[in-house]
């Protein structure tokens, strides 16, 4: 539910409100920045009766959400949001390349990919420091170390720096990476959810193994409804009966998102196919269903990398694809190709 | 197991072990067009014991099939087949635009779609006389008369014509229809698909809503060991948890399968997505992908078409989509963009 | 459509009427046992005009099938339909027992197996003769051999006999089998249908790899539709993305279909879960969700069994299980045990 | 990697080789539980090379776990673990019946709730404080005051409590409860996993709703190597292309875990299905196909439930539901019947 309030209330009447809300056991957002003050209400039974609410008189109304998302969609918003990270834009007439190891390994490792993926174009670096790996046996990622090698990476190139993030305390061991990542498993980490709506920083918010696009729509109304705009969704295959690729990549989910959804929308081809050499057919597919951007595994020794080394190129693959994205890009820039009608 | 005959035998000699082979319950195809006389032996158990084919002194040398497919293989046949309809090739590096109904209703239908459709580049005509329906109450079809439809279109615009055969007793009600198509819920029919290896037009092979990528290729092969070269594979959506679209299309299914087999792959976004306006963007990333062609539902009158209305796009929306698209195949051609490296 | 007669109506007219059925292009059914003569137009367009079929004076009354199935609902008939097969009763208050081998090998074989299953309390034997095989380079089966042995099986014990049919155009060599099986590759296979549905064995009929409840119901409706009202379903596993099993048992079909069918319905675990160690405790399970029986593979031999021996049971586990499922079917009956309320 | 150190080292030697293991970035759990003491490595890299170790004097033996999981498996443990919870034991030979609300809403609801199933036998009650939702406009659970109300239900009746915890940093809240659930869309939420490993709390770990076998088992093995060995394992449904009920409830997960590991195994038949008439029987099903206990939604008033409502059942339904699944329990224990043979 929102409420919209009425304009020009008094500081005193405001916090009265809010103190009522709390007493209800309501939980909400503040949104000044939409001509006037709005309030998300969060976690309210159905039941609850609005007349308590419209019995104050600083509430000028208030809007049920019918639709299962509101700040997510398109009726909400009807330009296509765009994201910027440290000047670099994601979202519109962009098409954003995120690029870089599975797991940031060492300091070499990292540096080396980060200077080799610029080169060929790629906007931002992407690299794991905390790992959610199905073993507790497996290779967790470097954690804390990590994380500043890949800052080690960023003063060396310039290239800001996405990673995934899998528990809301660590927020702070985050303060100079440029976007968080919410993993496939998280998805629906609403706690992780919660706290990332909190703050401001871009979040990219891969969609689950098995969440519709529904559902991945509201994980994003989680973030957006406690006021942080900034979500990147990312398509990066669901599990099905198949099992000749690690995921199966729902294309659709870019075309049917866009109509739908103001936020941009990116596609991970290296996790839904899980294997190397489809990553170049797929990014093809990607950028012509009209996607907003890629993000590539690269590895510069991909047979000995500590993790997902089956589905990583290296930076001469990538050089060569990325060569072949922007010329695909300009083509359908030039060419004025509509990708709906 | 295929067993290789020695040169120059008498004709007596071989009908006396295509007898045996009978006696010992084999069913078999004999192909001469490799350099000699190939015998492939299906439906063996494979507990019999190779000694007494290999004491027939006419038997120059015997190989059990390994791989679980061999003639839909690369290692079998390295490059691309190329299936010739009627002077419209299938394969190689050409695409094949086909476009039509889902179903034939009236002659003044079938023959203005042929003929928008051919006007704005599309090669082959489809149209359903005989449609697999879910219930029993659904509109099935018009039948024979559907065909007689379908050849007057042809006749009218010179256009080949596919449809669906749902039986193998139906064959001769074929006879002038040029490619025959087997639907997603009769992959597994086998009967079906050895009454089609046992002629020689060309075969359109659906992957079924659950099958994988190797069954696919195993229903091919199935057509393709009893003689019939020209198959045609279509990815056209796999069933998944998502309910948003129909189905899911697999875009994967192209790169994996071209790599494996030299069969042409077609994309039937229509069916995929089950939205009309998908049908736009779904076509963009399977040309991307590196298929050799689509297969797209246009419908004069999509509103009141008697079946899969929702998903069939008017030829306006076609002819520019068309024209879209080959733009898009002469800049992936003159760019020299390879699908795999 | 159902459109019922008036009493004591002319031969001449009602001929007139269904030879101006025919040049409409309507395919029909007529049932005369339900208290006067009902016709079911089967294979018609939605937006076929109603009034022409009322303006016939014999026409008492038209029902649209408004529901997705008709005859097969509880709605039509209350009451649990109970199959006779030579004296074997199947729904109701019975339990069936089909066991038999994957295929039939040869007459030691089945007739060994025959007699095992026979004194374990099986009530009805089952024998592939004809093999629906993903691979053309397997075992299909011994054909009519197979036919013949099951039949030395059937005359030595007495147990009736069910076995697959996978092209109507096999039918006459069916015509001493007593249940003709319909397998899941085949449960979307109209032709197949339409054939079972204009003869008047019973049919077993399993679900679809990814078929859901309803395409189940509505594939039982093709058959009854038609005439022959003696459908018995079969649940076998569906197609998920769990690979340690062979598929997973939806043990949830049970009592949704009997809730909403009066038509009985057995369970295969031994397709379902492809491990023969999970048969026992499947079969237990789905006793206890209320189905009308169960379908097992018993193997004499498993581990050289030419197809499916890894799911196949021996006669003695057999024979344990079997005696413990009916000491549980007594309990249940005892107990009077509801499977609603 | 499991590490065995030799008897009798002294303190210093052991601290000397964990800060070395500290420094080396390996995160490590010890068990002193076990005859001597193990030092289980977590978070390595596969590698690293184990002479490292071995050159250390007070090591006697390491082992590699080659399985994907070891504590979990029942090679690791041949008896059944039992699992005692306030002197309710589950796992071995008993059955437990865990039964209450979605969402605690009221005092008066839990305690009218709790008395009730109390009465029809339940051993355990459940009710949710924190309530993950889909959308974040959904009630969110009563929280803090929740947990409050779950333990005057507690303090009323004696049961002891199973409730949802969303987040690591809630375990204080949950300092009276006595069972601590992973819920589904958390079952790979590692954070939550590993800190739930290093408390002694027992945990009902559901298995999530695309998540293999194996993967549960290894969410387990998180838990477990951190040195928690109390968690019991829940079967609670998977997503399937079925959409008639809210999940697939895969029963075959009973028997092929119980076969793999020693942990007991729960079924919720109320999420499963997400329809409350399918509980009935498939708790029947659960119960015979060998789990060590069913968890089951109970509403006092299901229509007006402000969560999952349609899959509750009300305490008639229930009280009778338990007293046939009683007499099915003893009968299965009476006749000896076996689960696996």
């Amino acid at each position: 539910m929102i409420i919209k309030l009425k304009q020009n209330i008094s500081h005193k009447k405001l916090n009265d409100f809010l103190d009522w809300l709390n007493e209800k056991g309501f939980d909400y957002h503040i949104n000044r920045s939409l001509g006037g003050i709005l309030i998300t209400l969060l976690n309210y039974p159905k039941a609850f009766d609005e007349k308590s609410i419209k019995a104050w008189d600083i509430v000028q109304d208030i809007k049920r959400v019918e639709e299962p998302y509101k700040y997510a969609s398109r009726s909400y918003k009807r330009e296509d949001s765009i994201i910027d990270v440290n000047g670099i834009k994601i979202g519109g007439d962009n098409t954003v390349i995120i690029a870089g190891p599975c797991s940031v390994e060492s300091k070499e490792q990292i540096i080396e990919i980060a200077k080799k993926v610029k080169k060929s174009g790629a906007n931002i670096l992407r690299g794991g420091a905390y790992k959610p790996r199905t073993s507790p046996y497996s290779f967790q990622g470097k954690g804390l170390d990590g994380i500043e090698l890949l800052l080690l990476a960023k003063k060396e190139t310039g290239l800001p720096i996405v990673s995934e993030i899998m528990d809301a305390s660590d927020i702070d061991k985050f303060e100079d990476i440029d976007i968080l990542q919410v993993g496939a498993r998280n998805m629906q980490n609403f706690s992780l959810l919660k706290a990332l709506g909190e703050q401001d920083k871009p979040v990219l918010l891969k969609r689950g193994l098995s969440s519709t696009y529904e559902e991945l729509l509201l994980s994003a109304e989680h973030i957006l409804a406690r006021g942080n705009p900034n979500v990147i969704l990312c398509e990066r295959g669901i599990r099905t009966f198949e099992t000749a690729t690690r995921n199966t990549l729902d294309i659709t989910a870019v075309p049917w998102l866009k109509e739908r959804t103001h936020l941009p929308i990116i596609v991970d081809p290296s996790h839904a196919a899980g294997i190397y050499n489809m990553v170049r057919p797929l990014s093809m597919a990607a950028i012509s269903s009209g996607c907003d951007g890629l993000m590539i595994e690269v590895h510069n020794d991909p047979v000995h990398a500590l993790s997902d080394g089956a589905q990583s190129i290296n930076p001469e693959r990538f050089d060569s694809l990325v060569d072949d994205l922007f010329k695909l890009k300009d083509f359908l820039n030039n060419e004025n190709i509509k990708f709906f009608d």
